[in-house]
């Protein structure tokens, strides 16, 4: 599974103090910190910074290609301002991710461009221009017109990620069994992905990180391919290693083994 | 979910000694602490005992009839004789459970009538005259022969627990995929219920505990309906709560909570 590392995100405070401060050093430690963890690619969602998106997008794109070249890059921003920022500075061989599109026709027609013209992978969030979707058949229904849409604009669609957006079972109880019956559905449209912010899941509950690595088990027993998630969070890590063996995706479980013998499962 | 507690099993050195010195007490204690770790069923096997599994049968049913009347019994053996022995002494207000039948013609002949007579539910493992299915396909074959059968034959199938038979990834890295992919199959015959023995799964590995209950949270969401399992263990316990409310089940995660402030969780 694609492991897409979360901790750069201006949500949390500490980051955010990171980026007022132009911390370098620590922001290039999440990164590490991240990809020792087995990140395959970082987000970078600097939102709620200072107040200037594009500048703080720049500097950290640029901070992370000055420290380690080569690393998968997902951008996180509903801006295509900052988007195409970020492409710019990006100058490594890594791969870059833009997150995120969603049915709204604007935002297609404003970061689809930007996707297709630097052969990015693309993730589409199962939005509306009516807000989200409650069940797995309007998921689906969302899902297929942002694939006929991108698909009839020449984006090539093994590279769009589908995120059905995990909503709290804390106040809709239905929400899991919900977003876990939408993957196999959407995925019928095609050869596309799915990929899901993991911890929206456990809001306003106790033991987050329970409820996140047994979802995550159950989500990539339902298919899913790629996560955004804390991968130095050692349940986390530890459901993730477990769950590609049990779904022998993990050869006579050597890869599980090793994180064994490496002390990394809780 | 209907969890059976699996720990008097005379395959375990310390059980087979308590059967062994006719211990009655420490029996009824390994049926209290399931119980209270939220067991619905006992499963009493005393295959490897003394030699006499009959006699051996006797007591143990015996000895908890006496102390909790109203249990709920899993009488596990391949015998007929000691099943009926057990239905015998058993006189409490509990539901009895037979493991099992197999497709085994024999063991049908000599397994079904007596579950028919006294009207228990009754475990019925994929297994044929020639042996152990591979594929899930195979195990819906065998499903299939035995759901005819018993059905035929006069058996309500609302009360047929087909057990898949876990085979260990340690071995054969696709058998956990094969058996989960079974579930939902062997579920199209009718209104049957769904039943596994977990622990065969993580055979040979390290912190089984761990690779338990993962694949305990991915059978639940592949529509296991019952488990054998060791409810004692915390991290199991903490995996079926867990899926319970991320599968719906458990409304504003009222469980989940309760079970967290009782320092359950882990």
């Amino acid at each position: 599974m694609l492991i897409i590392g979360e901790r750069i995100n201006s949500t949390n405070p500490r980051i955010r103090e990171m980026v007022r401060s132009r911390n370098s050093s620590s922001i290039l430690k999440e990164v590490r910190d991240q990809l020792e963890a087995g990140a395959n690619f970082i987000d970078v969602n600097c939102a709620v910074t200072s107040g200037d998106e594009i500048q703080d997008m720049d500097w950290i794109v640029s901070v992370i290609q000055s420290g380690i070249p080569d690393v998968n890059i997902c951008i996180d921003s509903p801006n295509h301002l900052a988007i195409e920022r970020a492409i710019a500075v990006h100058k490594g061989n890594g791969v870059l991710m833009i997150n995120s599109i969603t049915a709204e026709d604007r935002r297609i027609r404003d970061i689809l461009p930007l996707a297709k013209a630097h052969n990015t992978k693309l993730v589409a969030l199962t939005m509306g221009e009516d807000g989200m979707p409650c069940t797995a058949e309007e998921r689906l229904k969302i899902a297929r017109i942002i694939f006929d849409r991108v698909r009839s604009e020449g984006f090539d669609t093994r590279n769009l990620y589908f995120d059905a957006l995990i909503r709290p079972i804390s106040t809709e109880p239905a929400q899991g069994a919900e977003f876990l019956r939408s993957i196999p559905m959407i995925k019928t449209l095609g050869d596309v992905k799915m990929v899901c912010g993991l911890s929206n899941i456990s809001f306003g509950l106790p033991d987050r990180s329970l409820i996140n690595s047994v979802f995550l088990s159950m989500a990539m027993h339902a298919g899913l391919d790629a996560a955004i998630l804390d991968p130095t969070d050692k349940r986390i890590f530890s459901s993730i290693k477990t769950s590609e063996a049990l779904l022998g995706r993990d050869d006579y479980c050597a890869d599980y083994i090793g994180a064994f013998r490496a002390g990394r499962l809780s």
